[in-house]
């Protein structure tokens, strides 16, 4: 069922990449056409006395390629934790309606009311994330019930919680659900808020700007001089080897940007959409649904189970 | 509702960045100044058999950059971490505002206050943090009951979290609140507990001096040597490149320095009142009021939900 | 009874390490055929004007150590998660078959009805993660009563799992189990849960794939253009030196790709037959069966307890 | 209240770092010695064939840096778990005050007898840790009924934990303490248990002294030879600039020494006897009260609440 | 009663790192020879035109150097992670033990007999990691009602921990130990598990065999050619430098192989004699028995408490 990535590389050099590569591609062009002009002007500037040489530019190339190390490091953190994130919500949303399945066998129309409003939860979640409109997901699946409520809140992942938290308290005070699976339960709600407000806290505040602008400036400004840095050395071949030295950092750099959000719509960001419709087909399946939803559009970011 | 970070790069880069550019500034200038006396002066210097080449440089600027690497990690860990305790605070309080909201439903005044406690809660941990004056907010957020004795003790925050658990010992003496929703409810105030002693501990014990100093020593020195070893070989090009090196160093150590004390007003440490506002709307909409109270001016480093 | 590994360091080198190297011996010789066509035509082409020189491969070659090193951390660190969930599944099926023990002291066969599902878990989540068919291991494991429910379910391991929670509500509305110790195994089932879900995330979302793309493109067309760097300098030894440097980087490369999908059969994957062939022989002994299930071929990369 | 660190880094210039300087005081002084003499015999030796070239010691240094950096980072992972050990001692004693306070409001002497354990129980293990004498302190602050028993135990921090438990086993067989409270203060009694356990294991047990005798030998050696292998290319310079790498190398290195052991008496070790005095002023004033133990002499590593 | 380890560097420094000097030693003979061997016959093979320079063995060597560090790391990781298990293994034996003494006041047999179990349970953990015959500790230290079945099984660390839940569950059968008690227990007793089964999973799963055998390789290879590539710019200083450059890596390739087993009985590895016979001292002085058990030969490696 897995399908493992390195058998794909090939097709999805250009799907995934591609959105890196068009970013930088224009700053690669600039850095060819200086790489050029700096060897055709190279014999003319240097009679005037202007001349870079390679070991400066190979200190600070190093220092700064230790400083990109770090901020890729603190970027890939980020995407590591939303993804687990997401995992956990799946987690979380199976054991419910487990919990909430052997709790209630002889009432199926409740079972499905809490269903629902879990599917309904990550959809909700994703939207809020991605800063869509969550509307039509959310009267397609939110049980009746709550529709109005979680439509008319501006907050409405946390209304929903809410819903979900009053409907277990319904539940026991009809005494459907006994006080000890309530306990039970209320923790994976309390996982749930705890991964709703994880997801706030990496989409509200990005790495420190200064950070990233700071690695970007100086990942610009020496891609920019390094032709005339290597032109000296290498002349004809500075455009070749100053585009190689260009194309690691610059793509890099982009990248760091690329996954320091997560939750965004860039090729390299998680699959927010397809990790919903799994999620959706698994809470489904454990409810014996039939047909399950279908299967999105196949994603390349993401290994149906 | 979200607002990806990208989308104003362009405006943000005077705003935050400023800060620690304007930091730095003097020490540029220096730096230039001492380029441009390198390259005038150089030729007679050399005469006195006086020169300095780029080899040790190099050695030293890669070793100081992994250094500077490592202790940039350490601040940004503080920062992430800061950042997670305010997160989790949402969390607890949004969980603890849910459980009593369920509990009291034929007790609204009492929810009231509960909530005005947690709100002033979260003011008062900020005020606490930035060593300001918090009695205004908790005049204008505590219930009256608790009021005069938070303002009276010299540890406000934690005597909040005391009243809060008197309240609740309060209602479980009533038998408003059962003994299983009372075990839940406190160990969201043990949470409370640990967030106020997590953000103590980031906020009273600085990374260790000698660390922060010896970068920043070496940083400092590094820089103003550094026009002398590179005009041999650049001669005319030392200022630029001189004083780009240089801003490459000393602007993620200044950015290093202020990511370590995360809570303070530099520009790019956390948004405390953004966060404390939106917490307090958060709560406000979760207890049905209207209107929400305002909100603060727009953080730019903070994207509301 | 522990093997440890360096007894056996020699005979291992080739079966172990073989996988590596036999993926990148093809690239090593082309490296190889270059080294040598770049020391023969040397002479040739630099009357041309073409010139490569040592110091920016240098740089270039620092950095992408710099990001190959990052690389190689976050495979490993997926591999060592891999790695401590299947160790958790080992401890969470232990406790569960010594709490089922404990509790149900006179009804051996539900005691080994659970045990079995335990067992089946294991094997059922290594097929699913290799993408293999566990029909045969689900036959030969899964009690008779839930062995059809299992085999006709698209999602088996959680499916076991929904099973095991059926058993265990079984159990206690039958008043064999009390509700302390319901709770308990919950717990425990729980943990199942989590363990299941962290596989499959690891096992669904790769690194993002521009990481490893940038990464190994770089590194490949590095170790090309390598010889016509070294060749000025070194002549008949370029051969030598850049096959060494270039197996030093593709290989460290190579091995990250592995190491970033531990599920697979790969020789540095996990050792999952082995994992699972122990948990079965433990969890045999547990239950005092005998004779234990036969320890499968020895496998290099796992020490039998 | 809080005084952030930047506004007095001057005068705690000489105080904290000093420490550092003065212990490579004596090592800087003889690569001084090493540079002059590397200068003036420079051109003598160098007739017999002698000569060493900045090159190899570029790699070595770079080398050097990095192991450095990895090392330092590992003292400073200490220093960061001890003092979160400790900050969670803090929180661990007020929740306990806390609940004891609400649970026994008819009996503040018992109240009060707790109260005087917890402050025992972090001074005692102050001294466990820095190997000085606790009987003075144990003497003030514990209660009478446990003193002599504590006095006589050879591992007295455990013996106060041990009293604890049974004086919260006593309170709960007179009726004073329900189930659900004892089962709250017993988790945090255990909290207590495992901040014991973690600083002693920290203290017990260094980095592998193998780690850091290679990393500190081959510093000290490097820095040795460095004057040797400079004198070629900076003559009159070489003192100066040598002194400056080593002055870089050494002082990290010492610093990762002080670290790794952060219950020492040493500049940059936690400043224990004020966190135990910050500690024993919150808990009064948690008791209400007055006079609050005195506050010690400000100390510069760490900032009153 | 703590000693610092900076006390005694001077005597330690040939005991302990005398281990990882006396595996590389031959080694670094090796190296040394081929360094006279390059110094004698430079002039020789450099008509062949044969040359190497230290350009492209400083790129490799920085590169490995970047490896190296982050091998170490790793190795270092699996290091801590054991100690802090064994540190989590005495936390809660000495809290089960506390559990057990305030629980069962008056049956003083039934707290020696778990007490015994507890202490068997290190040993066997040591003996089991270790692979070395664990007969004569069980026959020491378990208790006559289970020593038998102990002995016979092939998992005896498991088979104790079963043991111990046994009797536990006993004692709540009678009535001793109340179903709150039981629970807190029974937590304790899930840790003990968790910890048997982190330390099979570190003992069991090596770093994967390729990683270690790509740094170790290209180390040795690296180191091997050094001479020759620095004998053309140091003459007869080459084989100071190259013996000093191949320690520093030697040395740190070697220490990382032994601390990536932990548990092994190398120097620089845990120190589980003095760790268990620091357990037995502690329980027996917590059941107050008199004497303790004598303190085993003082290990250089573990501070007594």
């Amino acid at each position: 069922m897995i399908v493992r990535p390195y058998q794909h590389w090939f097709p999805r050099l250009f799907s995934w990449h591609g959105a890196v590569l068009s970013k930088i591609l224009f700053r690669l062009s600039l850095n060819l056409m200086m790489a050029v002009f700096a060897v055709i002007c190279f014999q003319w500037y240097e009679t005037l006395g202007i001349r870079l040489t390679t070991a400066p530019f190979s200190l600070l190339g190093v220092a700064i390629a230790i400083f990109l190390g770090f901020r890729n490091s603190a970027s890939y953190a980020r995407f590591v934790e939303a993804r687990t994130l997401w995992g956990g919500l799946l987690i979380a949303q199976r054991s419910l309606l487990r919990q909430a399945k052997g709790a209630l066998r002889r009432d199926p129309a409740a079972v499905k009311e809490f269903g629902d409003m879990l599917m309904a939860f990550s959809w909700s979640l994703k939207h809020q994330l991605r800063g869509t409109d969550s509307s039509e997901d959310i009267r397609r699946l939110a049980p009746e019930s709550v529709r109005d409520e979680v439509l008319a809140s501006p907050f409405r992942t946390n209304r929903l919680l809410l819903c979900m938290g009053a409907w277990l308290a319904d539940r026991r005070e009809e005494g459907a659900i006994s006080d000890l699976l309530y306990n039970g339960m209320d923790a994976n709600l309390n996982e749930l808020a705890h991964i709703l407000g994880g997801c706030e806290r990496i989409s509200n505040t990005p790495i420190p700007f200064a950070y990233s602008l700071i690695v970007h400036r100086t990942v610009y400004l020496f891609c920019t001089l390094l032709p005339f840095a290597l032109v000296a050395d290498l002349h004809y071949m500075t455009p070749l080897v100053s585009v190689f030295i260009s194309y690691t950092f610059l793509s890099l750099e982009s990248l760091a940007e690329e996954l320091e959000d997560p939750f965004g719509i860039a090729a390299n960001d998680l699959p927010l959409d397809a990790i919903c419709n799994t999620t959706e087909r698994l809470l489904s399946e454990m409810s014996d649904l039939s047909p399950l939803p279908a299967v999105h559009q196949p994603d390349a970011k993401f290994n149906l189970i």
